[in-house]
């Protein structure tokens, strides 16, 4: 199994546009050049996550990135699942139904045991990750940093 | 993220080794024809599992696999890094490091704490595949299903 690398890029992202100042745009060029990234890669991952509402974005040429919904209520979970989708990675094709070992449908009323175990796993990996918020994210940030960020981002809102 | 459909097929392979009467060796096609999966492709994750050490290989017409340690102690997750490899499938490139934005050196001893979150998350994942044995598997299998296996099982001892 592979993450994809749009998932550190977001995470990242996010937790920027969480920082800007007075409600102002994140544009997509300050993003990939602040992180030092391929702009057309980023944009496809920035589209995923307004899909997902953890962003919007407006046009225009003051326009850009804001958060969907409060910093509180989106969490590294929600981040993941608009990159990677939400779909388990592990799907049960019931081979106990198949081949000669088969077992009757009417020993296969419950979900098998090995699948639900493998959902279960899958289930304490989401809940790991729902724990932290974008908000948690930006308090944890060292200080330096977010002075830093801040007098960077202050020539967001002067556009 | 996308796990193999080999996870699916070593769980069921590997329950039903364990129930082989007398350690008698399980051949590769009496696996493929009791689930019905294409033989090829089942060899190719069997070896995986000979890698990890989970299962041994005994050569010749009367050999086939055994467990290679107690089913006590084989895990889920033994079977599952089997087959996916045991690589967390976030894998942090320290953007934080790059661009306009990077941070210098000094700020960057520590791991990043997202992807710390994301590895977080990841051991949750791996903490609860471990709590299941392969002994669990076979304990938890239904009578009825358990029965079926040993009548078809008993031809094996007699090879």
């Amino acid at each position: 199994m592979k993450m994809s690398q749009g998932v550190e890029w977001m995470m990242h992202s996010t937790a920027l546009i969480a920082q800007t100042p007075d409600g102002a745009a994140m544009p997509r060029r300050f993003l990939a050049e602040h992180y030092g990234l391929p702009e057309p890669y980023l944009a496809k991952h920035l589209k995923a996550l307004v899909r997902a509402g953890v962003l919007t974005a407006t046009p225009g040429p003051s326009g850009g990135f804001r958060l969907g919904r409060p910093a509180e209520s989106i969490t590294l979970l929600d981040i993941v699942e608009a990159i990677e989708g939400s779909s388990p990675p592990f799907a049960c094709l019931e081979i106990r139904q198949q081949g000669t070992g088969a077992l009757p449908p009417e020993a296969c009323r419950r979900p098998c045991g090995m699948s639900t175990l493998v959902q279960r796993a899958h289930q304490a990996w989401q809940a790991s990750l729902r724990e932290t918020s974008v908000a948690d994210l930006v308090k944890t940030t060292p200080n330096s940093v977010k002075r830093a960020n801040k007098a960077k981002l202050a020539q967001l809102s002067a556009r």
